[in-house]
């Protein structure tokens, strides 16, 4: 198979031994152990196919990568298989301005297509972190959320057209740049969101947005979490242009702060909330009407670039990771207006098993999607387990989803019953079996066994 | 059987012989003929599920049937196939406001769904010509399109969502309301868009919007396509709240104009462009920099409800099909600086088959969506069903789309290999034999045979 792939592909398209990079193992959770039997680095989509219909000859399963930057164990081989990197498959083909399109291949990563469509005059409007590392194809994979879901979806909510390469090498083409296409069944929402499951994606066309005008940035101080859902309604009507909802819990933004060699506000609020909007009198407006009704009881206005960073360092616990050994971030969505009871009955339920833990809440409320940050100072993978399998019980109780944007990987796969039904299961089992009927594309991943 | 059914869902709701209602026969096409052998009219989940379990026990075939509102033929039974109307699976049951989302089931007509969202202070963004009669279960399985999804998306944009029920009885639920849920793949973006081949919709959770402020409806006349183009990139940028941008070739104003009892413009422009947004300051900069640049020749600004509609009554061509008995309307996507290629291609290759034919074109520009009006008087059947090939073969030409927002039924099966290509029929026929592996559930939809 090795001497197939190596024919295919070339010497630098088949990387073995101890040509594999470590960087192979394992995505950003930094829990997978295992090197790929190869890495393979096909540079274009005829290589993509020809890669996979070798590899399915041969029956060896096949593990598609992008940038790493994935925090669910989803990219990570295990011993004897064979790893599929997209780095090589990358650039951007194509920005149609009219289309308001960018054609782009899987391998690009994320910052380079922004800079790309930029550089156009538009705005590629999936954003996150990771952008500098992070890839395209992965960002379809697992339907990255981000910093812009509020105003712009996730990102198969800004996907046009895809093209994805079966397990057997068939390749699947719909690069379409039109946005009305009601032809058949959608597969582009079937392969975004499936974790390298269902197929590899090889290119894809992404929807462009106008550049947005200069932003507004507000960090407000609220009394309790129904004010921060009357402020969100208040937000939503009269500010059309609003990309930014994020709502601290005080205990979050009181551990936050405290690691920050600055200070935002020295006396933490119940409930602090940034909040992004069009620069100008609407935003103003809001702010003085949310004072007179008693929503806020006060609001920083960012005077500088600066200082709305030092508003979204607290936001993004920059130095919380460092400062706290073994911080668990979990990742969940519950319904809104149900988001703070959630956090009450969650942070009983882990205190009452680990009476020492620290639990704090932050997220994008807006899109129904909190996380959880959870201290237990020298817990042991097994309590980390134990965290997890509690927190996941309190989101199913409540009827929520256990991943909003991280997807499930490995390591969410043990609770995925808890957000789908049996039912749902087995039809995902059969659409699996339908599109890869040897289980040979990334198996172990998603579904439970 | 129809005992079976008969015993499982009462006298009204199993329908035969005489008591089935013409209705049944066709949808808005008028291209059925055949009466089901019986009309199933469940009302709740649970006589879904088992009028499809008797059903699939007995090997028949179930025609899931709306509002009959289709201008595809999806929901066409033949002789011996059974229909199911969701009719009677009808009401909002909840709408909640912090989460923006209304709990629908899918026989609610859709003006009854947006009525009880507007009285609750927000918008169903889902919105067309036939809301008075078209439910929200239709809407969802043929992914409907509509007036405005340039702001808000098509229907399954709008879609939180989904309650399913697939051949063999087995309920799918997923009546989730949260933004954010990467818990697997997404079934929801598999049903809808499916038209009825692959479950049967029975209940939805759709997002809603705020209300929207006072619009503004401009009527722009252009010297040429790239004019149209030139406003629509600038009113893009400039107008967050753009809702319309409807473009209108000469001949198509020209043609519907004449049949309607008042004249907007007496001397029709090369384009003209109904644009419609925020009132304001934002809409009037634009229209003067638009004129200063050349890019509008003249814009006539709606001074009232009655002259806006006006406007849209040459749009929506209201007179046309009782003037032109046979009037062909097409609905096909493509490349939005392509369009004007694409009608000048499309309106020679009509008239070289047919000399006297009319030709003109219309449509949502923004969206990438053109319809094309043929008239050749006195054509037969025959005739009608070339104009299809010959027009979707210039579309398949220009890799556009077959169908933009009517879907595919039963009219338009023939050509779906126009749009998708043989790898892609061959992974959605795996895919319905993967849920539907008896094929009883509306058979010869969508897929070529």
């Amino acid at each position: 198979m090795l001497q197939d792939l190596r024919a295919a592909l070339g010497p630098q398209g088949c990387l073995t031994g101890a040509d594999v990079p470590e960087a192979a193992r394992s995505d950003a959770s930094r829990t997978g152990h295992d090197l790929p039997l190869a890495l393979l680095r096909p540079a274009s989509v005829a290589e993509v196919s020809a890669a996979l219909a070798i590899c399915h000859r041969h029956g060896v399963a096949v593990v598609p990568q992008g940038g790493m930057t994935g925090l669910a164990g989803g990219a990570q081989p295990q011993a004897g298989q064979v790893a599929l990197s997209l780095s090589r498959l990358a650039g951007v083909e194509e920005i149609d301005g009219e289309a308001m399109a960018m054609v782009v291949r899987a391998g690009t990563v994320l910052e380079v297509a922004q800079k790309a469509a930029e550089a156009a005059g538009f705005l590629l409007p999936v954003d996150l972190g990771a952008r500098g590392s992070c890839q395209i194809g992965g960002n379809i994979a697992t339907n990255a959320g981000g910093l812009r879901v509020l105003r712009d979806g996730m990102t198969r909510d800004n996907l046009l057209g895809i093209e994805a390469v079966l397990a057997d090498g068939t390749v699947l083409c719909q690069m379409t740049k039109v946005v009305k296409n009601n032809t058949g069944y959608d597969l582009r929402h079937l392969f975004a969101g499936s974790e390298g499951t269902l197929g590899v994606i090889t290119r894809a066309v992404i929807r462009l947005r106008p550049l947005p005008g200069p932003r507004g940035t507000v960090l407000a101080s609220l009394p309790d979490f129904a004010a921060v859902l009357r402020l969100l309604a208040m937000a939503r009507s009269a500010l059309p242009g609003l990309s930014a909802f994020e709502a601290m819990w005080r205990d979050y933004f009181t551990c936050s702060q405290g690691h920050l060699p600055h200070t935002v506000l020295p006396d933490p609020p119940p409930f602090a909330v940034i909040l992004e909007a069009d620069e100008g009198p609407a935003l103003e407006a809001l702010l003085e009407a949310a004072f007179e009704e008693g929503v806020i009881t006060d609001a920083l206005i960012a005077q500088s670039f600066a200082e709305a960073r030092r508003f979204w360092a607290v936001r993004e616990g920059l130095e919380m990771d460092a400062a706290m050994p073994g911080l668990i971030n979990l990742d969940v969505s519950l319904t809104t207006g149900r988001l703070d009871d959630f956090a009450q009955a969650c942070r009983a339920a882990l205190q009452a098993s680990f009476p020492g833990a620290h639990v704090s809440f932050y997220g994008h409320v807006a899109d129904s999607n909190v996380h959880v940050a959870v201290h237990v100072p020298g817990a042991s993978e097994a309590e980390v387990h134990e965290v997890d399998a509690i927190a996941y019980g309190v989101v199913r109780d409540f009827g929520g989803s256990i991943s909003a944007e991280h997807g499930i990987g490995t390591l969410k796969r043990d609770w995925l019953g808890y957000s789908r039904s049996p039912e749902e299961l087995a039809a995902m089992r059969a659409i699996k079996a339908a599109l890869d009927p040897k289980g040979l594309l990334n198996p172990g991943k998603v579904l439970p066994e």
